[in-house]
């Protein structure tokens, strides 16, 4: 793996997307754990350096854009996890799985459209190997009355 | 691993099930990601080649069969997408872990009994290495608005 | 690995707690599965000994110690089946992941205090080695009704 500049934060700059200063945790758990080649990330909200920035229910009312938007953010975060965990985002040789939580009224249908904000960045930064299984469900609430929730499972490219 | 007929399909079909001749995701990610002999799969709801044929909310007046049979489409989509994977049913070593979402009111105390409709399919077709750990909770909605949904982590064969 | 006292049994008796002498699965799964050094631990709810100890949905009014000791005793729950799994607590090499499932009305937003219970048992018993990566999320009911499940990944000690 390269010293010089991260392509994958490259790429993130010239979306015009940034990430947070901190992620911090919320309670007593780690944001990241790793075992061998595989990395476990934390469920991470829409919270823009331990702000909530979004909040549910999301409702068949709520802009579609805003809820992506809210799962972009907490895929923002997963990044900055990354990059502590690895050092370089560029580090990451599959995105395996993600768990997209949205905190959502019942009888909501696109829970799936929500998450997709948080499985694009991933494709857009990473490309194929960005590409990942996925779980998507709408629950009734998520930490901090957030919109949206999202975990992660990676393979880590070796030390 | 033989070239021979798939046990494991055979099985299926003695059964008198089927696979369905496609299932498409609905959203952006994939239905499968390997890594080593890891497979994780996808959530996969109960519909049939891209159409949902049971929906949520479960609620005490649902016959259980009609749920347990919802979960066994959602088992059926996951091994249309094992056999994509890994090009036979019987390179599965292990099932590891299922992971079970049902779409239910308040006060639902069953969804085991329904999550039990795609695991006791596992157990009829792959025997002791279908048994597997599991997660099973009831959430306020699904995609498409769809009765059940159900992931999977398996331990394939080697090449 | 010694075959002398367990020392994190030993810790958890001085804690004042133990485990229960049974922790059957209420439908068809296994309690755990393992693959090479992981072991997936299925979501187990507040129960002693087959027995619903604590009942969903949390409300803003609920005591959120009671909430607290009820994920812990789903972290008692899944600590029964991780001896059962290695024959001693002490084959854990690290808590990778917990999945926190708490039963509440929608707009309750502490779901990650409640499954600190869970957590900060782990990291008594284990320290450094018994912090993880978590999920945790509200949902609309868990089976019997309990108010808590929790599950786990975890890696161990080569045998």
């Amino acid at each position: 793996m390269s010293d010089g500049p991260d392509p994958i934060e490259a790429r993130l700059t010239a979306m015009g997307l940034c990430l947070p200063k901190s992620s911090p945790s919320r309670a007593n758990f780690l944001p990241y754990r790793r075992s061998g080649n595989l990395l476990f990330l934390a469920g991470q909200i829409c919270e823009w350096e331990g702000v909530p920035q979004a909040f549910g229910p999301v409702t068949a009312q709520t802009d579609l854009m805003v809820a992506k938007t809210a799962a972009q953010m907490c895929a923002l975060n997963l990044l900055f996890n990354i990059r502590a965990a690895l050092g370089r985002l560029d580090r990451v040789a599959t995105v395996l799985r993600l768990g997209g939580f949205v905190s959502a009224e019942p009888g909501f249908a696109s829970g799936p459209m929500v998450v997709d904000g948080a499985s694009e960045l991933f494709i857009a930064l990473y490309g194929e190997r960005g590409r990942h299984a996925r779980t998507a469900v709408c629950v009734s609430s998520l930490p901090a009355n957030a919109m949206v929730e999202v975990d992660a499972i990676l393979e880590i490219t070796p030390d």
